[in-house]
């Protein structure tokens, strides 16, 4: 069977706000073969990653993702596999395609799996999907109270982990920010898993972030989250030498598997945090796994939106009885929950098990999306590049 | 003074082919502040560029990059320098926006040193602009006939080196590689400088790379760009142990500081290529010139475009004596050539000097533009985000 069409929609609240809050919009991918269809979704900035795959060619090695991707075959994984590498080739000028192919290719995952019958983690070469536990993945409040109180609320909802971070964390003084980790550890409780998310505040700067290690400590954070800019390994490795009992975690803006091994590599990082609609989809995201699991390092998801994303980030370790962290989306807001029928709930030990339905194993729900739908107009050289199609 | 407008020109070629010729279409930016304007260029797929400039939010960490510009104070670099580290945080979610806010930190530049009647290479700490020994920047031919008649024309107007790169070599067998390369030396001339570049052709295959080397070495050949991946630094670092007396070169990919960074630590190249149209602007190249430096690694842009991409890419590293080639584009299209009226021709010796006139030295040539505009036009959310501007 071959591509016949892929289909971009974005959604969005009605109102978005400067909150790091990451589900308030989406950009679902819809691809059509053989008479089946799949769902993907692109953790990324929706018009942008629409414009990368219509934009007219600028040179052989900066085509649009569309005019690799159409008509191609897809059979199976291999067939998968020669697409992305087509697109690192032929999309090698165009930033944002990496972005836009993810969405694509974990739709092609999906549609492959509901093709042969089996769940995409099987198509991945693990026989089954073991259990995970969810983290509670929250921003800090704008007070020590409000951050006790979200994470309070967590626990009460049964989440035995939460995660803390961006809000005013490294924007203050280090007293703010110690009451700000001793109020999350005390909503939590003693014995949870607490983890703490900087958003890259502290850019390049190792003693600022080392600042924080002492309190980190005091709480007992499992892991410390993003103090540097992405690319800043050797700050993460400076920090890792002296992070004592804080390990360090960070990935989740890598767009290639490249990236994500010399975090590893260089950054020293103990856990490597993949967001599979950024970084090419599933595939480049097993790699990682499989990279990782070699090397001690433990591989965690990304997701901050959607079920959709759920299902998908958690496909490239099921496999993998040790690595039982996953980020959990706590409280997305409606665009996200709505645009599924499937939801992976914890169940009553806490945990969260994929489905071992076909392909990504989830049901969306055009009617929840329809809610949503952004209208889009893209035209240049006198050409209708893109229109919002019909769900 | 503050960021009073930031306007984007989508200029292009009629017809655009699948050549690796960079130059078929160009997105000029040009910035208004205090009275002043500067130009700037990103080295990017325009649509896609544009529309990171315009897409609206999706949550504080994934904003437009016009949100983080317009208004702005620009007043001197650190100006430049807060408003480049905005970006980064703000529009961290955004991939596209390195290349977006490429020609911006450019244009800004160009506006500063306008402002304060010196060049834009004094700005960054230069006394004086060295001459740089151009090399003819072109495709190897379909055949080697061709590649040799591509040669011996550059070499007969007056260019010392030569680089050739892309097209069949890496796609054939390695006697086809071998005859081009020697075509290429012949058409040369056995003094001349020669380069060769893979165009990532070998993707992470170490092998197929070293299988080149004994080729390369018999033609002389100065430099081996690209062999691979951008990020596949591994694969950089193992061709650099195996590769004698061919030095490997990369770069070009570099959307930040520490990716050209992590290719000179960790991939071994002595050659670092920088485009300022996608590294984030000047002031990141610069960085990159002042690392390189300290390393014994020579600095070299990145120019496959217009004269003011050349303009600008020779700023960072002007004032370094010893980094002494640079890529100059050979035979751009008429685009590239028609908007500026500012052309850096080489002189008797054969070397191009950066001018000593203010700003980025360059006059360009809204006549020359207007021949080439794109009409474009991008809603969303019922509002009209962009349409192509007047000139």
């Amino acid at each position: 069977m071959k591509i016949e069409a892929v289909d971009f929609f974005y959604l969005s609240m009605p109102v978005v706000t400067d909150a790091g809050d990451g589900s308030q919009d989406a950009l679902l991918v819809r691809v059509a073969a053989g008479g089946l269809v799949g769902w993907g979704e692109c953790e990324a900035s929706p018009l942008t990653s629409i414009a990368a795959y219509v934009a007219p060619m600028s040179h052989g090695a900066c085509r649009p993702v569309r005019d690799v991707v159409l008509g191609k075959p897809v059979g199976g994984p291999d067939d998968i596999a020669a697409l992305a590498a087509a697109v690192e080739l032929e999309c090698m000028d165009l930033l944002q395609a990496a972005h836009t192919f993810s969405g694509i290719e974990m739709a092609l995952w999906d549609l492959l799996g509901r093709k042969r019958e089996i769940p995409v983690y099987e198509l991945l070469g693990y026989p089954r999907a073991y259990p995970k536990l969810p983290y509670a993945s929250q921003l800090f409040g704008d007070t020590p109270a409000e951050t006790l109180a979200g994470c309070r609320s967590a626990r009460e909802r049964g989440f035995r982990a939460v995660k803390c971070g961006w809000g005013p964390f490294g924007r203050g003084t280090l007293s703010e920010d110690r009451d700000h980790l001793q109020a999350a550890r005390e909503g939590l409780g003693p014995d949870g898993t607490l983890l703490i998310d900087a958003g890259q505040i502290f850019r390049e700067d190792v003693d600022a972030a080392a600042a924080r290690i002492g309190m980190l400590e005091e709480v007992d954070t499992t892991w410390f989250e993003e103090p540097f800019l992405g690319g800043a390994y050797d700050a993460y490795a400076a920090l890792a030498a002296r992070s004592g009992k804080v390990r360090l975690a960070g990935g989740e803006a890598s767009h290639n598997f490249h990236m994500a091994r010399q975090l590893i590599d260089y950054g020293k990082v103990a856990f490597i945090q993949i967001d599979c609609g950024r970084i090419g989809g599933l595939a480049p995201a097993k790699r990682v796994a499989d990279y990782a699991a070699a090397r001690g390092v433990t591989y965690v998801n990304h997701t901050f939106t959607s079920h959709l994303a759920l299902c998908a980030s958690l496909q490239p370790y099921a496999g993998l009885e040790r690595d039982v962290i996953c980020e959990y989306p706590f409280a997305p807001k409606a665009v996200a929950w709505d645009m599924s029928l499937t939801h992976l709930a914890p169940d009553a030990n806490g945990e969260v098990v994929l489905p071992s339905a076909p392909g990504l194993g989830i049901e969306m729900n055009p009617a929840g999306m329809a809610k949503y739908l952004v209208d889009v107009e893209i035209s240049a050289k006198g050409e209708l590049l893109y229109r919002t199609p019909a769900l």
